[in-house]
């Protein structure tokens, strides 16, 4: 099936935080281009399209990037209690110098000028509008059989000197992104015991808030 | 085309924010319950799941919100120099009772535990999950031919008393969500000159914020 044909359900269904499937190949610019293109068609609050793109891809940069991670990977582990450190283990928490490319996605919280439409009462709409664009390109990763993984093991200030973020622009995600050769059925932190789902019948509520007619959990 | 054929593509590109094209039918439940699904399946830190959907369809609560709604949109008017608001007059910010159904998102930060794996040192990827979810459901929207239009004119507080939401529980997104029979072409806020698109290649930069070869904008 080609990357054009994959249905949006199939492509939420199959879609997955990728750390350990990358296949060591490049993305070609291309396709990352049409990753790029599904971002920049995401909805943002009065049309501010707060987001942009830091493609990173030098070797030395990746390297650093990655060993921040693996220090700040050290701090959350000696956080933890003995059981959670042990099933914490052998779970792989990033795919940075494997997949070759990293998109650092940052948000300009004053793009758009002073009077946002839709953003006056509720601000925090506009960074919503840059996570948005992250799941636009996330999905068509997916049709492109293009792995995603979200690293998040960072201090933000380092990554921000990383790749030169003036003030005023906020780094929201490390993305690593690169060809894999198949993606895994069931998500990591399932497969290795860290966390279960949840029921979606949990999730909903009708009216009001608690008013949960699906499931007995307690809200 | 069946709603399980719309491509990921297809959906990225026809996807709307939609006021004005609610027929008036209301969602039925087997289809609503795809939606929640495709939300439900979006990533999240730490597998924390973080949300939660309030199903909203009493007249009356919608009509109280709409009526609220209203106000909030006269507030941001009066804030406009004259030509804004002239821009601004036509536009239609929400369709909460054309929709007949509302569905309020909501953020627990609590979910997951003290110890969330990959949120310790950005704690803002918990609410980012949340708003992840919302895109799944905004693309699965489309492919069912159902319009969703996300309403951020409102108070916060307002809306967590209108749906009874406990502390601790963030209110994300009223989310408008009803049969349309076509999607606009051209966005909203576009057609009626609020705000133009930026370029693509305005917001890719290379190795560094700032190192922006595609494009003559000043960074």
């Amino acid at each position: 099936m080609s990357a054009d044909q994959l249905s949006v359900y199939e492509a939420i269904r199959q879609r997955r935080d990728v750390r350990a499937e990358f296949t060591g190949e490049v993305i070609d610019d291309e396709t990352l281009m049409r990753l790029l293109t599904a971002a920049h068609q995401a909805p943002s609050v009065g049309n501010s399209q707060p987001w942009d793109f830091v493609i990173v891809r030098e070797p030395d940069t990746l390297r650093r990037f990655a060993d921040h991670v693996a220090d700040m990977r050290v701090a959350f582990r000696e956080s933890l209690p003995a059981d959670r450190a042990a099933t914490f283990d052998p779970i792989k928490i990033e795919g940075i110098v494997e997949s070759g490319t990293g998109i650092v996605v940052t948000h300009d919280d004053s793009r758009g000028g002073p009077q946002v439409l839709g953003r006056a009462s509720v601000p925090e709409t506009g960074v919503y509008s840059t996570v948005l664009a992250i799941q636009n390109l996330w999905l068509a990763a997916t049709a492109e059989q293009v792995g995603v993984g979200w690293v998040s093991f960072y201090d933000p200030e380092i990554l921000r000197e990383l790749v030169g973020l003036p003030a005023g622009i906020k780094p929201i995600a490390w993305l690593c992104v690169g060809p894999v050769d198949h993606f895994q059925e069931v998500p990591d932190l399932e497969r290795f015991g860290w966390r279960s789902g949840r029921p979606l019948a949990a999730a909903i509520h009708h009216e009001r808030f608690g008013a949960n007619t699906d499931s007995g959990e307690p809200n």
